[in-house]
């Protein structure tokens, strides 16, 4: 079981990366600032969850996630020039991300004896927040609060992890379940170009452009 | 005296979501990010305080903030076609927010035994740092490093406030005093349009400009 | 021994006062959001440091910071007439800043018995972030992830250090050597405009233009 989070972990720190890095390289930033803002994207939500509960940040007691995020900016660097071509599969390591970190976020809460809501909340932070600091980081509105279904779906996977251990599924069960479905939420929100119900008018939309 | 902190901070926290919720309204953010931004707005100043103290964050371990804030949230969201017409308002409410979180930035302090100085910075920091991290997250430059009498005015409460404790009047007095005056100093400012003195040249702003 | 760290503790929070104050007047800041660029820019890496560490922040316990800080953003109004003229001495405020607060972050690294890996990086970190959280603040792209070679002059004298260790050197000597090879790379790469190797073709470059 502790084996699974660590690969699920692994995976999540490296696609991460590699979504950060290509958002970095469409900023012609140089290698070290690819390599930060990859770093930033793939630990920064994990880092801000630490840095709130008082642990010690997760990175800075293994090395692992550094080896892995520097892999992750060098296949970015090596398939850069496919990027445009890639921007599909770029969505998806994101959404793989998400899902994972969500669910090793949740874990993390519920390990320190949170309340569900609280580490449900958790989830949320670690799964989105690394690129919402990278948004910043790049000099743009953080894409998630504008649009698209992104953090609500970590929520809703959240509340479905809840479930499932209420109803007394087994932990690998549970996460692998959570898991895939952040993932299809996703993929039906991208491809139907799913949002949020807005609740401004056409009036008020209009009187902004 | 306890329940008035509470009083006066649940009031804080729900003034400062509204102001967070208007202004990423403004935005025409998702319903998402104009919660996560009055989440920001009213609790940033409080965690960052916490972090840099390396107390347990404040609103980990109470669920009442995450209540208030959904609420203060719904309410802007209801009230927001009237969001010209409540520009003098949001003022309002950022200046209770403001004058509240100040005193309790500075208890905080105090309780931990640091010295009066340090108290008066963090009395500010808690008053005003969650707009600043609310402009860093909607790209702006915070509005309180450009003009007005701000943070200052935090920081003049706070001497009022260790005055008052100086020649012995008791905690609540001290507490309303220092409110009262931060209040009316903002609303002074806002109505001169005062701004602190500044150093700049004629010729440096217009050739800037 | 200690009393050289201090000094140059002292030394690396002056200038990069002054280089986070004259950064802030060019945005024709007022002189509260000067001092808190002024405060941002020296304290920044050294509090994101400390926090990821779970260490008290360290200028929340010593209060000659504020005094130095202020110092600093005091002479940098003085000579703010003088600004276009002190670009280079800027720079070089800079570069000292950057060399001087790489080696303490190593140090305080070694100090809580880090791996010499995860202690470079705190002392690029301390060298570095300080003015990266001050270029977000002023809402741009921070400048070390786009062009010169900034971090990475860091993170080399951090080997450097680590080398002079490992060969016997005394500490003092290891610290001045280690500074002087930082302040060195930085000037030949601001004199000869070096920068990291870039792996975007022309075409690449040239489309996004």
């Amino acid at each position: 079981m502790e084996k699974i989070v660590t690969i699920i972990d692994v995976w999540g720190v490296f696609v991460f990366s590699i979504s950060g890095a290509l958002n970095a390289m469409s900023k012609k930033l140089d290698p070290f600032g690819v390599f930060i803002i990859a770093f930033i994207t793939s630990v920064g939500g994990g880092t801000l969850r630490d840095v709130l509960m008082g642990r010690t940040v997760f990175w800075m007691e293994d090395h692992m996630y550094i080896y892995i995020i520097s892999a992750g900016t060098i296949v970015s660097i090596i398939l850069r020039k496919k990027i445009t071509y890639l921007m599909k599969t770029l969505s998806l390591f994101d959404t793989l991300g998400l899902a994972i970190f969500t669910v090793i976020g949740i874990e993390v809460g519920l390990k320190y004896d949170l309340s569900p809501s609280v580490a449900i909340a958790l989830g949320a932070m670690t799964g989105s927040f690394g690129g919402v600091i990278r948004d910043i980081s790049l000099n743009e509105i953080p894409l998630i609060f504008q649009k698209e279904i992104y953090a609500t779906a970590s929520i809703a996977g959240g509340l479905i992890y809840m479930l499932g251990l209420e109803i007394g599924l087994e932990k690998p069960i549970v996460e692998l379940v959570a898991i895939a479905f952040i993932i299809v939420v996703r993929l039906i929100v991208v491809k139907y170009e799913l949002q949020l119900p807005s609740f401004y008018d056409k009036e008020e939309v209009e009187k902004e452009v």
